[in-house]
């Protein structure tokens, strides 16, 4: 309570966390010469000639919206635009603070997902890219392959693929703890929203071949209707469960190696970790009350366990990929990220952890260690090179 | 060209002429509490409960959007929605930079109004106040009239309000030199756009009883459909010229004491200068050239010349009005710019000049005379008051 009274008092002091400032001196009428007419004059002409002009003229080369429509904020679901205002501000701050990456926080005042891409759309041109932030899904699937096939600049949902790309490389480290490997462990997913279906899919793109992603319904198996909430549950069901299997979360996690809870507090017990393989790993990710207290899973046997919440062990929080990963757009001309691009930040996420540092309770770089940005930065370099040069010969 | 090609390196150099600061430090686990998890969290929560929060504890109680379609930027015209943004960079920048505004540029990417309408209202939760930047005539009235009637913040077109209120001050002042009296003039302002509608109103509202606004079809006579283009051209014909009079310009000019152009360049000539009254009053604010040059002005015989240029004296600015306009949005909690506020500021502004520094080449201050901003902050405040003692009586 005194972290969070503190942190209000701040906000308070200079309403808010963020301020927009001049880079450039204005003490003369000559200098407002620079800023002003004649000058911004000559250089719309320019744009209106040359579009991509504006990206090295105007803020729009290097600025990075960060939006949400307040429908599923933190642990809290849709409490409104208006509420999704302080996160988006802080993971604002954070993209400068961290990764020297200018953004700007919007709030869209819609629910209905086409407004939200029409609106989006419509101010898209003023920016380099567009970080999706706490929208719930299943619009935000839609949302963002509608924005991403508009947009000629990045479109990255947070929610999704921020965590989908820590949980991977928290888990690169954590199965070489129990010495186990990517390609014959089980892994049970708890919770088909927006975070759990990425994540199923990147672990399958990284390797995974034994997936169970369970939702409200049970296993979501793409032979029963009725473990299905929508079209995006079925398609990753069709991905990861060929084999049609069935259950509840106590029957998919019998034989289970790892799980990883995106979902809600409290819906795994002592008992279920019991019944799961040996040395289980488990990632308790719901914020603010994990899936399982660590203290509950380490005493049922868990080897590694993982939350969202930094005041235990292995956080797995989306804050080490977005910094950097905007950082990596801006300094290498991205345009478009790819499944490629978040295996390789990955993978270099984990890299972060020697072997030497490598244990149960240190699988994934601290929040604050300076190397992420540039290592999360470089690890797209060359996709967003061969990218770009692909797009170079279609278009020749 | 060297000054341009100054402005133009100086922004290459760190892409545009803004940044976004985080003002909070973070250099510990416990400094990131506050701006991250668990703080977001918690204020999420309380603007859920009181939306007025957000006021308070995020960049949405101070900060400014100004936004632009493109369509009618400088004197270019519709040259597109990127093509706008040097423009409205540079105000966000003269926002900060001269009143301590934090204002951000944004471009709406549609020419149509419900859709600039739509897409704005979508977004400006996140803002304190809209800035209307360059939309063209006749759209921008509908669609600053309609964004006023659905959002809660001050809306703005500078392009029709700044420009009015620097030539009321303007005025005010020229009138003083010649000792002729407001209400006893005979004014033709040229070109019947945002800012010439914008500016026939304002004037009659300071007490001129003798306007003319001519368009390319002539005097608007609301008499006449063939002299009016749009039904806010009829609407101000019908408050100005109650005697249906009709002509063209020229004949508009017969016994005219002030000339107020907000057309385009060189259409008022010597001779047309010559059939005004004794020492006329020539306002050429048209940029990038003036309706008459000052010089042939001068030579015609016009005693008080101003210009929309820097490089003359009374150079007419916009940038006199909207930092210190915002300023005292701000500052006095304002939610509405009236009409009446708006006089106060063209009073204010005007009275900057002292009796003893008034000539013929000096009605104005300086842009960047540092008295502007509290002055025109100032000039609200009391209006602003009255209007929040008022909104709490009706409500109360």
């Amino acid at each position: 309570m005194e972290t969070i009274n503190c942190g209000i008092a701040c906000r308070k002091n200079k309403t808010g966390l963020l301020s927009i400032e001049p880079i450039m001196p204005l003490n003369s009428m000559k200098e407002l010469s620079y800023i002003y007419a004649p000058t911004v004059g000559e250089i719309s002409k320019k744009i209106e000639k040359d579009s991509t002009e504006s990206e090295s003229l105007t803020i729009s080369g290097k600025t990075i919206a960060v939006i949400s429509n307040g429908t599923a904020v933190l642990g809290y679901g849709d409490i409104g635009p208006l509420a999704s205002l302080p996160v988006t501000e802080a993971k604002a701050f954070l993209m400068k603070n961290l990764g020297n990456v200018d953004a700007f926080p919007l709030c869209v005042n819609t629910q209905n997902a086409e407004e939200v891409i029409q609106t989006i759309s419509s101010i898209a041109l003023g920016f380099r890219g567009i970080h999706l932030e706490d929208i719930k899904a299943p619009e935000c699937f839609y949302i963002e392959k509608e924005l991403q096939r508009k947009l000629n600049i990045p479109v990255y949902h947070d929610d999704q693929h921020g965590t989908s790309i820590v949980v991977l490389a928290a888990l690169i480290n954590a199965v070489k703890i129990v010495k186990k490997e990517m390609d014959k462990i089980k892994i049970v997913i708890n919770g088909a929203g927006a975070s759990g279906i990425a994540t199923a899919k990147l672990l399958r793109e990284a390797g995974a071949t034994n997936i169970l992603l369970c939702d409200k319904f049970g296993i979501l198996n793409p032979a029963d209707s009725s473990s299905l909430s929508n079209e995006y549950q079925k398609e990753v069901a069709g991905l990861i469960n060929s084999k049609n299997i069935s259950g509840d979360l106590n029957e998919a996690l019998s034989d289970a190696d790892v799980f990883i809870g995106l979902s809600e507090g409290n819906v795994l017990t002592e008992q279920m970790i019991k019944n799961m393989k040996s040395e289980p790993i488990i990632f308790a990710l719901a914020i603010p009350s994990p899936e399982v207290s660590p203290e509950i899973a380490v005493k049922a046997g868990a080897k590694v366990v993982a939350t969202g919440l930094s005041e235990y062990p292995n956080q797995v929080n989306n804050l080490l990929v977005f910094p950097g990963l905007f950082r990596g757009v801006l300094d290498y001309g991205i345009r478009k990220i790819t499944e490629q691009m978040k295996l390789e930040i990955a993978g270099a996420l984990a890299g972060l952890v020697t072997k030497d540092e490598l244990t149960s309770e240190y699988i994934i770089p601290d929040a604050l260690n300076p190397s992420i940005v540039p290592t999360v930065a470089e690890a797209i370099a060359m996709q967003g090179y061969m990218l770009n040069k692909s797009i170079v010969r279609q278009s020749g």
